[in-house]
């Protein structure tokens, strides 16, 4: 008797459960299918600021898997069906084709599934705020909006505001830069890169600045001023920034209406309640997985949103594989992220003193400041390398790293040694590489955890 | 009662033991002594091929820290004092200045201690064949060594030739190179860089072709060619290559006959003995460390002999913890190298596949290739990472990576998941960063893993 899988969403999470499942299971097994409300299918969103910023040439080669590769592995993709209502009891998903339904004219289609994979991702944070909606304003989630923002570069723009600093806000904030436009970046934080320490936004905001980028910190957004349904201004307290386009930076919100208009649980993160198994709650069938999930903290247990692609890669295929039969289990995040401005590259992973204090941890925090090759080699940028231990039994807890061409990846290290539970004095004992053109004597992240475990 | 700590050899061992003890302890508690044959003191041997390869000015950027310096912490250098014998039982070292000694007509002097610190460094491995001590045959140990690769240069030479292919015999060819020479390397071994698999060393071999070098495999070095006392050509079996100049890259030999001498025990790996404190075997107040002595291999448990800044200044500094009167103890390497030749980046931890087997590990191996960046990133160059795991336990036994630039560093991460005794499963959940600069969504060495797992 062949299983009938249905995946709402076409991209990392859904498409990585789909090629997973379809590895372990043939297609006289378990047929696959997928609705996907866009065009394309499996791609990287995290490209998008660089499509943007003319390091990458067109969207095509952001697609990892094109349906067409899907259809010869039997995965059957239905593009521009937007999934509106699941029926547990009924086992079924209710889609409508997106084009025409504007019209209010198309015919919805019912799909039965034996199995459900709900992978219906994130959307930007819009603050309720006049004008937001207006022309001109864009978000970086998918690739239609990568092409709105080309067509607008197109126009010759001069100015950019960014609303936020995480990591898509300093992306899009390069690739304006890169663009040749003057980039305005107005933030509610007082720093850029808030899931860093103070002292080590500061220096991404130094080297920000340095880059001519003009940054508004304490600023949140009030209003957007249109004119002509077309956004030309951002307004906050303290004045207003004349903008050609807008970018929305402000982090994402689960897209989990859906599954909470069917009564899945939602979690207080706002994404659909899952277990390790990537089965949403009181599921047997359904599983969820990616930006739309809430998932968990491995240092804290406390639940997160996380809107990343490695995660919903990472728990799609958890689903594709308890799909095809054979047990997995998602282990949790540390929280590790890289990201680069400019030059300027940044790492954190783990806990950072705000978080390991609201989880109860007592923390004790140990700054570096070394190059990235023996000082002596030509190019040796500096870097600096926060470590949070623990008070007392000396874990380390968090990593966070800011400094030149070849830091940021530094940060993989200390996720492993702290996804290992090693104290920073077994860390500091690890024999980790050295040459001149690849680091000091001691790497960073090593003199960090010796100072640590020398307290 | 002041205790007297004297140290023979100041660099990287020798002065890592004074700088930290003298942390420990003050002037007044404990006294500081180093008797180093040579001018120079903590310097970087490791950046000598850089030094001749033009990208470092001069040797002084190669000094960490100066006589001077260590004076200014009471730390008393005698340089150009040569130790010739040790007196156990008398607790003495009989040294004598070099320049003169060469006369015949010098007096030794006795220095007495307390506490003595044996740090007398390597020598490169000289086969025995004919014409290997002619002038223009250069190791690459040390600053004046340095120096006379340099002099020959200012002569302009057109063709050098490298005996070895180890990390020094890449480097020195790398340095050749770009000095505009032609560049021979000649090996014993089939391929460069033995301390690889034959696959991996394939790829280097490749690499280092495409550079233009020449190289020679299976080919020992059967005598020197000189001509008026100056060396003017390689001799193998197959064939002489002429040389304006001749490297040593052959490895090299502990200099433990000093030790020997005065009836320390030395290791098979003609290492001086010594224990996890560093002390001597046998000795109470006698240690030794760096190029000098035999360490452990901690997977295997078995005695090796290496030669590295790292380990070298590791262990100096373990000996100053416990001169200094703190615990402390060396915890054993995993064999963790990273070099570059060109732009291949070739990085190695843990065993490789021969030495698993010698040490009777019954293992796996996995292979991924990979780009450094994400697939569409621009610069995005090859790497190939391989992977060995343990059979059955799955447990990570050793990495190998070679690459373009940005490949080798990654070799951290998974000499930290080795050291931590991580399975191949437990380091595929890793929460690894990504972004499109940096990595594809899953780096080559979480692939490796979750490759090596899914077995």
């Amino acid at each position: 008797m062949t299983e009938r899988l249905l995946i709402i969403g076409g991209n990392a999470a859904g498409m990585s459960c789909a090629a997973q499942a379809r590895r372990l299971r043939r297609s006289s097994d378990l047929e696959i299918e997928v609705l996907e409300s866009g065009q394309w299918t499996s791609y990287s969103s995290c490209g998008i600021p660089y499509w943007v910023g003319g390091e990458v040439d067109n969207a095509e080669q952001l697609v990892a898997r094109s349906p067409e590769a899907f259809a010869e592995a039997d995965i059957s993709i239905n593009l521009g069906f937007r999934a509106e209502q699941i029926d547990l009891d009924a086992a079924t998903v209710t889609a409508r084709p997106v084009e025409s339904s504007a019209a209010g004219s198309s015919k919805a289609t019912t799909f039965a599934y034996d199995r459900l994979m709900i992978a219906t991702g994130a959307q930007p944070l819009r603050p309720k705020v006049e004008g937001l909606d207006a022309e001109g304003v864009f978000g970086v989630q998918t690739i239609p909006d990568g092409q709105a923002i080309l067509r607008a570069l197109d126009k010759k723009p001069q100015r950019a505001v960014v609303l936020g600093g995480g990591y898509i806000g300093l992306e899009m904030a390069e690739a304006f830069v890169n663009q040749g436009l003057s980039v305005t970046v107005v933030l509610a934080d007082p720093l850029p890169m808030a899931s860093l320490d103070e002292d080590m936004g500061e220096r991404v905001c130094a080297a920000m600045t340095k880059m001519g980028i003009d940054i508004r910190p304490c600023e949140p957004v009030r209003g957007i001023e249109v004119e002509g349904g077309l956004a030309r201004a951002v307004v906050t307290d303290e004045g207003s920034y004349p903008a050609d386009l807008v970018v929305l930076g402000l982090g994402v919100r689960p897209n989990s209406d859906l599954a909470a208009k069917a009564g899945l649980r939602i979690g207080i993160t706002n994404g659909i309640e899952v277990d390790d198994t990537m089965r949403a709650s009181m599921q047997e069938q359904v599983y969820a997985a990616g930006d739309c999930v809430q998932t968990r903290n491995r240092l804290t247990g406390q639940p997160m949103a996380i809107a990343l692609g490695t995660h919903a890669n990472r728990q799609g295929r958890v689903a594709g594989t308890n799909i095809g039969g054979r047990p997995a289990r998602f282990e949790g995040v540390l929280g590790t992220a890289v990201t680069k401005v400019g030059n300027c590259e940044i790492g954190r992973t783990g806990l950072s003193t705000k978080e390991a204090e609201q989880a109860g941890f007592s923390i004790e925090t140990t700054l570096v400041e070394s190059t990235v090759k023996a000082g002596y080699y030509p190019d040796a940028g500096e870097l600096t390398v926060k470590l949070l231990t623990e008070k007392h039994t000396q874990r380390m807890l968090g990593g966070q790293i800011v400094g030149g061409p070849g830091s940021a990846k530094k940060i993989d290290v200390l996720a492993t040694a702290i996804w290992a539970e090693l104290t920073a004095a077994e860390f500091a004992s690890v024999d980790i590489s050295y040459a001149p053109p690849f680091s000091p004597v001691f790497d960073a992240v090593v003199i960090a955890a010796r100072k640590a475990a020398g307290r």
